[in-house]
């Protein structure tokens, strides 16, 4: 393993480890040396990538970040659905992408920059929502930033609500809901019968993400087996 | 002061610390103690009222539940508005509806049912929504306990959101934009036009109440003025 990839991996234990120590202790409570013990590293190795225990929630705060993509779509409203179901289905399935939203919700997390997240995912959100506007997608009074905040915000409701009550056992069932209340609000209806707002359409998402990350490495290594012959000779 | 009076204000000074003790220190943090010494009551007294922390607790997040109570409309869509935008409103001016609706939403409140007001609001929502239906004010496939969830999970979330990116300084405004989102997925068009869902809302119902309270209050002491000469002869 390159020496790059090892401090990926170390870096990503330590944040895994993080995550969990946030979730069950709160931002608060929870101390650096809880952190070590969980991630099973050195002082020096967790340092060395995070400065305090800021900067760690900082990091689980970022990394969920990275998990909203999904594959581009000829309709934009879909997209966006997409972003919102599929995050929905991680947060039942992905400790990290819980923690992550956790952090953000926390009320007591003092000094930790809560407002990241919500302008980030308000961002996308608007983001996609100006280019389904250019297409032709949007009823035309939709303003895209307030759209986008409020999908954002009720987004993060809805997942307190189902955590509270089912322990996100109905998540993706209330997105789903959630969804269908806001969307006929802002879309022509010609673009609203085409759209797949399914509960199940998180996990479809993820399972079609997982199969191009496969085949882009398969690729990868065919592309690396033909070029070794060359290097070797 | 009679005896009882007397009684319910001890038992609100204690649900005020307790709110401000709650909302400072977080559930979890809280003691009993602090609590005391924020009310300036003898342990005595506190005991009398709540045998513990979750009791305390389960006070403050009562307490909310009965600030929901708005005059009744002829039309129900409004009404659930009404209820809405006020507790928005409150939420900006009253620092016993923010404990509540803080330890309602607190993921670490361990051994407190959070449940309680999310159901207790949904039971409010499907019932206006059930009477909203019967007068045909609501589209034909509207289920209305689902739609009371969704409405309940998303205010929940937008609150979050403002608090984190404003401290609340746009609730009032984000509120209104949330209904302005999801009641045209719910209500016949006819209705929707006569509805008022301004930001300023909130308070105008807000004044409303404290006018009848008001009236009510010296209704009751024109009845006791009268009756007292009767009672003294």
């Amino acid at each position: 393993m390159a020496k790059q990839d090892r401090a990926i991996r170390t870096r990503q234990s330590i944040l895994v480890a993080a995550a969990r120590v946030f979730e069950e202790r709160g931002y608060q409570a929870a101390t650096i040396s809880e952190i070590l013990a969980a991630a099973g590293v050195t002082k020096g190795a967790l340092y060395f990538h995070f400065q305090s225990k800021e900067d760690l929630a900082e990091g689980v705060l970022a990394e969920q970040d990275q998990q909203l993509a999904v594959p581009s779509r000829a309709c934009k409203v879909q997209e966006l659905a997409d972003v919102v179901l599929l995050h929905a289905y991680r947060l039942q399935t992905d400790p990290m992408v819980r923690a992550g939203v956790r952090l953000a919700l926390d009320q007591r997390a003092q000094g930790l920059d809560r407002s990241g997240p919500f302008l980030r995912w308000r961002e996308i959100g608007t983001d996609l929502l100006m280019r389904a506007q250019v297409q032709g997608e949007l009823l035309p009074h939709v303003d895209p930033a307030e759209t986008a905040g409020i999908v954002v915000g009720s987004f993060a409701g809805i997942q307190a609500m189902s955590q509270a009550l089912t322990d996100y056992q109905d998540l993706t069932l209330r997105v789903s809901e959630l969804l269908r209340h806001l969307l006929p609000s802002i879309t022509m209806s010609s673009v609203l019968t085409a759209l797949d707002l399914t509960p199940q359409r998180g996990e479809k998402v993820c399972t079609e993400i997982e199969q191009e990350r496969l085949e882009l490495a398969a690729q990868e290594e065919r592309d690396a087996a033909r070029q070794e012959p060359a290097t070797v000779s």
